[in-house]
């Protein structure tokens, strides 16, 4: 059986958008699919046509010829090829899937802040300046099990330099993890340094996380983070892209990707940041999109913090500073929600503990696993009396083994993917 | 001859303050002697009554018995004692001297915000906390040469914890050195850490410093400081205190004296700060005070800088974070004035140079002289030539050998005693 020509699903969608069942694909995914290899994503322009012809007859424009100037200009020749029935196939073998405005899963919520933005400009000022325009995406490729809309709910960008410094990395993996213990996503870009210091603490804390990548979801960039990435999709977060499968990270497309990254969350955390750099681009897109935008300091003397303490100088911004996750929920939470402190391990496992077992308790550390002798140490006793009262913290769901060494349990309270 | 008492240099004053040569003192600087002794400072009832009936009478009506309830509980059983000549001549021996409101050197400006603060605010409810009350001295002991209306016209406060970190002690020492090399007053506590750090900067750029001690001018609290004291002195700084010679520093002391740093400056930068520390509370007076209020960040994982970020978060303070000396200047020093980075070195010296005077010139570190050779690596030519350029660069006044290594030379241009 021949697979249906992209005009062929279109004339379908004309109809109604029933998806054609085992043969074709619904006309608008197959018709947005298409747009995001067509048309560089970033065009004030063009998704406000889009938006307003629906993309079904703007892909059929654009195909037959008769799209505005400025619409086909963007597409050029790429208007006579069509590889989106290919894309979607190639998503689906990697476990991804196209998410469109139309579907449940959008986040509407939070990327409602682009589409403000897109509506309050002039398109003719921003098509001069694509790679920071604040217009929404036309769709996301999406890999992972999660739903995109419920995984970004209650999310926090934690972003950075590629460059970054151990002190950088040491910050961003405890906020990860701290946030991810919280319940809430981080959302980074995947990159080195600071990015993946982020996303790896929050896969420590086994919470999910999002990339957003610049390249295909099915895609590995850096090369060296597929390990990471593979992670994420197992750990119940997502990969997440504007390009279709294959595509290749060209360098504008991280400057056009970054307001994803602000735009998808409720706040964006800076943690190092070099004067001029693209983690400041980032923190003034949230700010112009109504977001958070969340700092963390570091000594004066080391040029990776330089960008960070520009941002906390700059009335203009209105960034405020954050030492822990704690500052970054209260920051970003509900209003009332989130003021306190995480909410105490349940009462009854703790309560009935000997003041050994709680000293024991209160030495394991909350990420990395330590050996008995260390608990010991740290609590004042023997080793073999802390071995003999771990045992029944873990019983007691409060002290996890890792293969290693001892940690806290994360709360069993924390929803996984709520 | 015998030295009059108290009462007969008080008749004196009665009937005019005019000197009694060669034998007493005038009477108002010798009952402002005594008062600095007989009554704690820090009270705003006591101030505001000796403000109202003068010094004189004051003190008269406290020997007398006749004082208002308030002062005379104050004052107690020292109301009888008078050792305030020998107080006069002692700070004569060690080169200090009394300071009165009334004199053309008392910092009437910078100390206008303390009288303004007595003159807002309920005194009975300030009685109640002394070391935190904003009131004015009665007068200052003030060992050194300089006038201290002069010197510290242009001052900033450099404040921090006493467990100082490397990094903060690094930091204080840089930008205690950058502001003296602006022509900028470094006004500190002489305490360890942060506080003899920011004064050794000040040294090192041969700027005057000024330490507000919570003891006598005459006393080296901590003893180990006495060496940082004497140069404090001999550079044109001051030792300033407003408890008499030989008075010792009293815990409540210190948290007395820290309105004056606060008061005395333009504004007060915290260099390093644990939560609740002293130096936040210095930071809070000088909000209190209408002076800007300027924080360094740290390290987050650094307990020293918890202080500062507080302190930053708090919007109540209102405090600005700086990085270097330039952005405090920016901050305190006059409209326009300052904004701009700081002038130029002289450009008939530096016009004439080679391209490699130039470059060994710009080699040449601001503080620690260093080697001839270390300066060629930096400039990037042979050691031969950067010996052969660095006379003429010092003949020029651009250079300094500092008998260990060249630095560059300070601005001939900075105003040493003004």
């Amino acid at each position: 059986m021949t697979a249906p020509t992209l005009e062929e699903d279109l004339e379908d969608a004309l109809d109604g958008p029933a998806a054609v069942d085992g043969v074709g694909v619904p006309g608008i995914r197959r018709a947005r699919a298409w747009l995001t290899r067509a048309a560089e994503p970033g065009s004030v322009g063009l998704w406000r046509w889009v938006d307003a012809v629906g993309p079904v007859a703007a892909v059929r424009a654009l195909r037959a010829g008769t799209a505005p100037d400025g619409a086909r200009a963007l597409v050029g020749a790429r208007a006579a090829e069509d590889t989106s029935l290919a894309d979607l196939r190639r998503a689906e073998r990697c476990g991804a899937r196209l998410v469109l405005p139309e579907d449940d899963e959008w986040p509407a919520l939070p990327l409602h802040a682009l589409a403000l933005a897109v509506a309050g400009r002039d398109g003719e000022a921003e098509q001069a300046d694509r790679t920071t325009a604040l217009v929404p995406p036309v769709a996301l490729w999406v890999r992972g099990t999660g739903r995109l809309d419920e995984v970004v709910d209650r999310s926090v960008a934690v972003v950075g330099s590629r460059a970054s410094t151990a002190y950088g990395e040491h910050v961003a993996g405890e906020l990860g993890h701290e946030l991810g213990e919280r319940g809430w996503t981080v959302v980074s870009g995947g990159a080195y340094g600071v990015d993946v210091a982020a996303h790896r603490g929050a896969l420590a804390a086994g919470a999910p996380t999002v990339a957003v990548l610049a390249c295909g979801v099915d895609r590995a960039y850096p090369a060296a983070h597929s390990t990471v990435f593979s992670r994420i999709v197992d750990s119940g977060g997502l990969l997440v892209s504007e390009w279709p499968p294959g595509a290749a990270p060209h360098w504008h497309r991280f400057l056009v990707r970054n307001r994803l990254i602000a735009g998808l969350t409720r706040g964006t955390v800076v943690v190092e940041a070099a004067a001029r750099s693209g983690a400041q681009a980032t923190a003034r897109r949230a700010q112009r999109l109504g977001k958070a935008v969340l700092v963390v300091p570091g000594p004066v003397t080391s040029a990776m913090s330089v960008g960070c303490h520009d941002l906390l100088r700059d009335e203009d911004v209105g960034a405020r500073l954050v030492s822990n996750a704690a500052q970054v929920v209260e920051a970003v939470g509900g209003l009332g929600v989130d003021l306190a402190d995480p909410p105490p391990r349940p009462g009854q496992a703790r309560d009935g503990l000997t003041d050994l077992a709680r000293r024991v308790l209160d030495a394991c550390p909350v990420r990395l696993g330590v050996s008995a002798e260390r608990l010991a140490a740290v609590a004042g006793c023997d080793p073999l009396e802390a071995m003999r009262v771990l045992p029944g913290l873990e019983v007691g769901g409060l002290v996890q083994w890792t293969g290693t060494g001892w940690r806290l349990a994360p709360p069993p309270e924390r929803a996984r993917d709520g």
